[in-house]
């Protein structure tokens, strides 16, 4: 335990564009976890998770703006910067600076705002998260994604239909989200007839372009317990890996977090996973110990990752169809864990009496990652 | 007291531009450090410092990229950023990991390559760290300090030339800092007749544009300690202060971080200030309550800031003369403390037997600040 819980959260309707800038998403996704927390405590400190406001958006120093914007001046503020894994990267610098005492409240918002950027300058900004020397070989994360998804699919003997699996099931849940980009079913066989981006994933593999934000208020006595967080990184280029495969900092980042939370694999309930390509979740559930290696899928086609299942994933609808707003994400997976710990859920999506929920939040193709445990 | 403390520092030979890309000048600064530490210390975390890269540079991630370029994979990394204070923030993150247990020994780097972008791209990514409404009506960094000088002159009825005198302390202290970006000295004559950059100020009351990088190695047994640190948001527009002379931020950065370290003023014995402008040295020195409100530039003038004075400030050079590198100067200040507390300074700048440092790092005109105070 961290002694550190979360005690009101909050998010913005996901949407591919929005009319609002950084400020209005943060503020909207702040002002509802304030409301939700229901104390009117004073927030000591507000951490921004963001990736790329600087880069397509004219607002800089987004965490100084924010705060102001809320009217909390004098509360601490920073942002915090890691990639596609910025939001819980701010999660855990919030996390620490409640325990280590620095911050009685901590506000921690997650916000991007994608379609500030004209799609090329978007598609450019994020090519550069992949190594330099990789991205000057034109690999991308899709691309790194689609090598990957056929390596699985060819070493484990998996059909083509166990990553159109990921998609139905998150998608089905996302239709009963409506804060989710997606709110919409789509079936294997849709799946499968979607355009290729990078074989042989297609597009229903993808996450989109996503404008949102989501925020949670930390503090030392919240509903839900911070059981334990921790970040770890793995090799930068993808080629320094032994195996396009070896999601290391997904396994460490995991290993440290159930090591100090005092759990493992068999105690969670619920979890939020990074599939930003439907052949991550795969490969994330593996290496966080849910499955051993190349048994996810067949998890996955059973039914376990289901709602109903053993292990429900997504239930929100991960970043396939909820959306992907870069510095949201990780917020956003732990304002879905709070509300299935809690009960808040929608019926039609709701986990039946989780206690323990897990979230894995990953930057560029695996090169750092942040796991955290909540306990309801 | 924190019960963290320093192990290591360093710093690169700050410049107008390199031919380093932001790796290579973060890695040099990190290197510089790990050796100067002295230990072969597993690092757990790495926190960069960084206002621009993503906008300025095609380095994106900076963060990951650096962990895994020194080849320490494996710890846990992020990137914090508060425009120009992220150097101070990023230390502020590292410390509060290292004490709440999450990190045994943390690598904080601040580094900036402002000669990455075109001059314009700079000025216009620097000009966006005021407060959108300000920006839309033409005011900068530069026109806010000259307003304020103004007032500072017209108030405390101050000679123009206790601006200058900053300058030439600050330009002094640096011509024996082989890491400064100016080792010239300058006269008040001189400081008097450089062009004007927004009345009162001229080019010499001005920081510059930099590149460079510094490092310090954090952990639970360093040589120097760290006896407090805090951060504080001030409004983000000027205009919705009191007092254009108010710089709350630096006021309660400074309370709280002395309350944390059961210190006061009258305890510092070394101080490096945020003397983006010449007109922010005296008006931090008197927020953070070394001198009484429109007195500090008589300070300066009789020389009580000098080396040998009762309160040397800026023994480096400070912004003005040791160079601006925006997310490397707050680190940069950490660094030359620590080599006057070890008394490692060269003797031609070296304070005598200093046993408390101060270090204030101001985002933006005063809207977000981070004071930490070392003890030797």
């Amino acid at each position: 335990m961290t002694g550190v819980g979360i005690d009101g959260v909050g998010m913005t309707e996901f949407a591919s564009e929005t009319d609002d800038s950084v400020l209005e998403l943060g503020s909207r996704a702040a002002e509802r976890a304030l409301a939700d927390a229901g104390r009117p405590g004073e927030i000591t400190s507000v951490h921004v998770g963001n990736a790329l406001a600087g880069q397509l958006t004219t607002q800089a120093g987004v965490a100084n703006a924010l705060t102001s914007y809320l009217g909390i001046e004098g509360a601490r503020a920073d942002r915090v910067e890691n990639t596609s894994a910025s939001g819980a990267s701010a999660l855990h610098r919030g996390i620490d600076a409640v325990r280590e005492g620095d911050s009685e409240v901590a506000l921690v918002v997650g916000v991007e705002k994608m379609s500030g950027g004209a799609t090329a300058e978007v598609t450019e900004a994020i090519s550069r998260l992949v190594h330099a020397r990789e991205y000057a070989q034109g690999l991308t994360l899709p691309s790194f994604a689609g090598l990957a998804a056929g390596a699985y699919l060819d070493r484990y003997d998996a059909p083509r239909e166990s990553l159109a699996a990921v998609a139905v099931k998150n998608h089905a849940n996302a239709v009963h989200n409506r804060f989710a980009q997606f709110q919409k079913a789509v079936t294997v066989e849709s799946a499968l007839e979607s355009p290729v981006i990078a074989e042989p994933l297609r597009l229903y593999d993808c996450c989109s372009m996503t404008d949102g934000a989501a925020a949670v208020v930390l503090c030392r006595d919240g509903d839900v317990d911070v059981s334990g967080v921790a970040s770890a990184t793995g090799t930068h280029a993808v080629a320094s890996r032994s195996d396009l495969l070896d999601f290391e900092s997904v396994r460490r980042a995991g290993k440290r977090a159930f090591d100090r939370a005092g759990l493992g694999p068999d105690d969670v309930d619920v979890a939020c996973i990074h599939d930003a390509f439907t052949i991550l979740e795969l490969l994330e559930l593996e290496e966080l110990g849910f499955y051993e290696a190349g048994t996810a899928w067949r998890a996955v086609r059973d039914g376990e990752t289901d709602l109903d299942g053993s292990l429900p994933v997504n239930p929100g609808g991960g970043l396939k169809a909820r959306g992907h707003p870069l510095g949201a994400t990780g917020v956003a997976q732990i304002v879905e864990l709070v509300w299935q710990l809690r009960g808040d859920a929608p019926a039609e999506r709701r986990v039946d009496g989780p206690e323990t929920g897990l979230a894995i939040n990953v930057a560029g193709f695996g090169n750092n990652s942040v796991c955290t445990l909540l306990s309801g």
